[in-house]
């Protein structure tokens, strides 16, 4: 299959972890004299503003905010934590809707030595019990399958297949599903399981960077697109085949990226955008 | 499902990496007076050891030599190259044969920015490629599915699924599997693919270790069991449960460990196997 390389910028979104040494307003600044089309926001630039100051903020700018991130870990072991975890994402609606962001992420969580299976079930239940309130605020829920090597800790969704399975089993059109290559790229069942996510009508958000080889750090070694050996342009070509046509996101955490001259970077970001997405 | 405990160390068998400041003789010499039973042998113990003078060694041991560690790394970019990978598979089997190893276990190999379903159709032809000398040694080879994590540079066969995809089309009683936790225990098909991997009679090995949380390596950062959250014994149950009778290998990549003392460390590794195997 052979997908057209991408022309301008119109669908690259950035998160504001991707330039995690930037508060929101220099995000909001940067991103848009370099001419990017969307931003997702990430709560941590939030924490000291006020909700209305931020979308005054966002108002000002002409991007488009495309997430927030990151609501979910749901599963803990007490029923007090697992109350706390949905009063945090009834929070984390509140503040896309606020934002005008049309999307929560979800990294669904896991508690270490928690049978995976129970995670699960207490993941689907979470995510459940928050659904009511993503639907009345009009703000969808995105859960994020997340790479095997983060069951441990950080989610117990770890393939694209579960994330569908947990869509059908919910069956709700304010719950879906945020695909990032990082986390799903090697998984040989990939493309007939984004074709069933699209089927699904689930297909919400598309993220992308790449994987370093070697990867020096589990959690902040993610590459530049092209900079790694994910096979970034053949996974958006099963994402457009199957009718997506949102944002096309960057989303690095890079410990080495972020010691660069953050405009650099866009500048990078874009050029790897163009030529490797 | 309740997993009886084991009560004694006649499954137990540790691989030398896992104790990698010794040397074969070492190994023989400290396992034998631990009271296990199997080693596993990786190659780089035999490097300056005719065949014959590891074999007498071997010989003059009360331990079973279970398994040749390792084989693989089958995909390549030319030709000469995958005719190397086969030519050195071949020696492993010549090594595994001289040892009176029942196997050669199957790292089976990536290359960066080859695509994956390539890399895992050279891995096919290259195990098919080495199976008539294996049949003829009388050796078996081990398809290992390694974690998602390595799929960049180590192995394109990340599930277990997959694995016994390859043994159901390669249909050759000398290949099989080696089930490792480390790699397979996030899957949430695990379960129903070890049943299905003994359905095929290829369940042929059985490797334990932990799963460190947080990882501080990718590598080199394996725990020793219990100190970590995989649900070991449960797997245990699902192997024998499928009919599994044979070592449970001790395979431990640790630079933490390996800064032990190594007899102190091997009676660690049997009260871990004891309690939380």
């Amino acid at each position: 299959m052979s997908v057209a390389q991408l022309k301008d910028t119109s669908r690259l979104c950035v998160h504001t972890m991707t330039t995690k040494p930037l508060s929101l307003d220099q995000c909001l600044d940067f991103y848009q004299s370099s001419n990017l089309s969307g931003i997702t926001i990430w709560r941590n630039v939030l924490e000291r503003l006020s909700l209305s100051e931020a979308r005054r903020r966002v108002d000002g700018s002409a991007l488009k905010v495309v997430s927030l991130c990151r609501g979910g870990f749901f599963p803990a072991r007490t029923a007090a934590e697992r109350q706390a975890a949905i009063d945090d994402n009834r929070l984390a609606i509140d503040q896309a809707q606020a934002l005008g962001a049309p999307l929560v992420v979800l990294v669904c969580g896991a508690v270490p030595g928690m049978p995976l299976s129970e995670a699960r079930r207490q993941i689907t239940d979470g995510i459940a019990a928050v659904l009511p309130y993503a639907r009345q605020a009009g703000v969808k829920l995105a859960i994020e399958p997340l790479h095997p090597m983060y069951a441990g800790d950080r989610s117990a969704v770890n393939t694209l297949r579960q994330a569908n399975d947990m869509v059908a089993e919910l069956k709700d059109d304010h719950v879906g599903v945020a695909l990032d290559v990082y986390h799903v790229w090697w998984d040989p069942e990939l493309r007939e399981q984004i074709a069933r996510c699209a089927a699904l009508k689930a297909l919400l958000a598309f993220h992308v960077c790449d994987w370093r080889v070697p990867t020096r750090d589990m959690l902040n070694d993610r590459a530049l697109m092209g900079d790694g050996c994910i096979n970034i342009r053949e996974i958006r070509g099963w994402v457009e085949e199957a009718g997506f046509t949102g944002f096309i996101e960057a989303e690095i955490f890079s410990t080495e990226n972020w010691q660069l001259d953050q405009r650099d970077y866009l500048a990078k970001i874009k050029k790897a955008y163009l030529e490797h997405c």
